[in-house]
């Protein structure tokens, strides 16, 4: 595992919020080689000593509440080295493969934290340059299009140089430590798995919800909005994984092989279909807590009308075996009332009742998987209520885990620890091969088309709020409801 | 419910611990109607002042650690009335029928807090002096008989006088809330039923642990041991709820149908079968906690020999189309390490392994219910711990349900509080049926004969223990363990 590290755009937003910390986090925990160095390519790059201060300032500001360790400071700072070039130039890369990275014998992860416009010339100069060779690894990450066909062409270009398992793609939910317990949960219980179907299930619901708003990069959201944004990653790879069949093996194949059954499985919602199974809302001026905040098109560096979608729910059906005619509700969106990611799966109700007090019978067992802000787990089941009554009350109690109580005594990896970590150590199973996400990108283009050919409008819903009443309209059509 | 109590034997032990206190609690919870008397009958009965001073301070000790509320002292201390009188002599008992329980109209509750043998002498009283009306319940407690024909001969004299709609036969373990709960657990959620059989369950454990020795009453549980006096009612009662199919109602005869089910189907434990699928054992000498403790043999009391089993360990199968195949593990015992009373339901292995940490495979899921000294609900999951391993590490986590903690704001009713008043509603659903009892002693009866006809002795095991190593050898054999 004798490596370096070449992040382009290294003096980025991603680098310095998430891929440093993360690189420190690693160092802290002695999982990364000595020799390792880790290269920051940018056009504005700064001098050596100035970037490794603005590393270290910002190190203090995302590595947590506690000061950063001298020794493991100094030598993560050694680390650290700095060009200021432009990557997409095949003369101005070609310092790097001179002077840099001159042993062979040493892999190469090189981190594309550049917007995907400039894949293809960047892929172009490290192959012209010498530096994408065989054991180099390939880190990307969304927006990867933003639809099939855009995908498929930025793919391309990668794959004229670099194979498929030299690339990796990543989905940050995929290295939270909650989503890779999903397969824990699933499948080294005996527990789950004979209910995992539509025996029992009555439905499955997963929500995303941002209070933040779209402020700030308003112009690149609102080319996005909240369905390619959201939901064709995040909310469809929690899908796979709640749905897939059990894996042969945690290899990257068959679990990759698995969650493309899944994306296969889904019902297509096309044309007048996406009025009945689709909610698009926009947000308003409202409240988050006590902070009052400007609707979607009054964000700074907005324009005055947009159509674009901050929020949207979605009912979506796989055909297979194990799921038909179980709904999966998913929905995500910005300026909700607080930040937080959840999956309830809802068992359905019993056969047949014995008990005179019927509270809560059509929802007393719920399986809650949080995955944001805390993780953890509570079942939900309904109890007697301790008394003398002679109907026997109930009372709906949750069995409960908190992963951070559980687990106190150890550090939860960030998502992007644990990814690079993986890149590093050369397993792609948490990552996106490319069949998956273009599958993702074919279900998620039948619902934007409908929503072009029919013309659906994003309804407003106030900030602070949880989303449009579209969205519960489209849940109690089924007699259930979303569970906040 | 307009109606009297009569303890027969109320200046006893059982009375002043459990009767009194629950009545007191009832009192309290305006359970009781404003004329109820409670009249206690005894030889030795005190005066009216002494026996209201002796109730009080009873009261205190036993009501736990708060004081009495005043005014429901009063209340409850005025309802009290004592006669000296031998119960079985008719003459003496005509007192009553003529001088307290003259109104007809009045329900009456007799219980019997006396030993069986003086059951039919009294019950014969009570109906020569007019008392034993359709309206009287009777409420009877263990043991009831040592055997099937003594408990048949018991019963006879109770049922030759009463219809068995009138007679309450207390097993206060139903009287518990967390085994009242086993009926929600099971029959108010969705999630166990469907796993609630042989194809993934492995095996039951059912253990009720005592730290106490027999000293105080040596000869009266010389004569019956483990299997008599713990076995016969308590935690076959326990088997029967944990095993019996779903019932069509919460009524007292579909309960009590369906748990007979299960005593008809438990294959019995006969002749030489008793060698392998029983131990008993008996304790000597020890330490509980920090206290050294005698062995039985040197209780106060005691006699030097005894082959009397202090600790019984049994596996037993139940022969039907749910549980075959798979063992209930019983076991109970004195002077063990600590008092507690435990169910645990233990999950198959997985079908098939994806993980290459196979830490707690075997015994990854298991429910766990427990009865005493605490009531609560544990689920146990294996989980991914946190952090960067490549091959997912595991480790066993639980899902936790005090019920002390979630109903902190209520008072839990003892289970004499419960069973009392079940008898002033008439509701028999939480008492045993004679033909229970009867079922219960016929598979006892066959164990016994087996250890008798193959003179298995009961094996020593110190205090402080968990039970003699044939106890851990029982369950070993079949490559399991204790959970303790």
């Amino acid at each position: 595992m004798i490596c370096d590290i070449l992040i382009i755009g290294g003096d980025g937003d991603l680098a310095y919020r998430k891929l440093y910390p993360a690189l420190f986090h690693l160092d802290e925990a002695d999982c990364l080689p000595a020799c390792l160095r880790i290269v920051s390519v940018s056009r504005t790059a700064l001098n050596a000593a100035d970037f490794r201060n603005k590393v270290l300032l910002m190190l203090t500001e995302y590595c947590g509440a506690a000061p950063l360790n001298a020794k493991v400071q100094q030598r993560f700072l050694a680390r650290l080295h700095s060009y200021s070039l432009d990557a997409t130039s095949e003369a101005a890369l070609s310092v790097l493969s001179r002077e840099v990275f001159t042993d062979k014998s040493r892999d190469l992860i090189t981190y594309l934290a550049t917007p995907p416009a400039i894949f293809a010339p960047v892929c172009q100069s490290l192959w012209a340059v010498g530096l994408a060779r065989e054991n180099m690894r390939l880190v990307v990450e969304k927006p990867l299009g933003h639809d099939q066909e855009s995908f498929l062409q930025i793919n391309a270009s990668l794959m004229s140089i670099f194979k498929e398992s030299q690339i990796y793609r990543i989905d940050h939910y995929l290295g939270k430590e909650t989503v890779q317990n999903l397969l824990t949960l699933r499948f080294a219980n005996a527990l789950f798995e004979p209910l995992w179907n539509n025996n029992y299930i009555d439905h499955v619901q997963i929500t995303a919800a941002e209070s933040v708003g779209a402020g700030g990069r308003w112009s690149f959201y609102d080319e996005a909005g909240a369905l390619r944004d959201m939901v064709q990653n995040h909310l469809l790879q929690l899908l796979c994984l709640l749905a897939m069949e059990p894996p042969a093996s945690l290899s990257p194949r068959s679990v990759h092989d698995e969650k493309l059954k899944v994306l296969h499985s889904l019902a297509p919602i096309k044309g007048r279909d996406v009025t009945d199974k689709t909610v698009r809302g926009q947000y308003t001026a409202g409240n988050i807590g006590s902070e009052a905040v400007p609707g979607y098109t009054a964000e700074q560096g907005a324009t005055a009308r947009s159509n674009t979608e901050t929020f949207v729910a979605i009912k979506a059906h796989i055909n297979n075996w194990r799921w038909a005619g179980v709904p999966f509700y998913l929905r995500t969106g910005k300026r909700l009332q607080r930040r937080y990611c959840e999956i309830v799966v809802q068992f359905k109700e019993l056969p047949h009742v014995i008990f005179q007090d019927q509270t809560g019978r059509d929802s007393a067992n719920r399986l809650v998987i949080q995955l944001q802000p805390e993780e953890g787990i509570r079942l939900h089941l309904l109890n007697k209520v301790p008394g003398l009554d002679d109907n026997f009350p109930l009372e709906s109690v949750s069995l409960n885990l908190s992963l951070t109580d559980a687990f106190t005594d150890r550090h939860v990896p960030d998502a992007y620890e644990r990814l690079l970590y993986d890149v590093m150590r050369g397993n792609s199973t948490l990552f996106m091969r490319a069949d998956l996400v273009e599958a993702a990108w074919a279900w998620i283009d039948d619902i934007h088309e409908g929503w072009s050919t029919h013309k659906l409008k994003a309804v407003p819903y106030v900030s602070g709020s949880m989303g449009p009443t579209d969205s519960i309209a489209l849940v109690a059509r089924d007699n259930r409801q979303w569970q906040d």
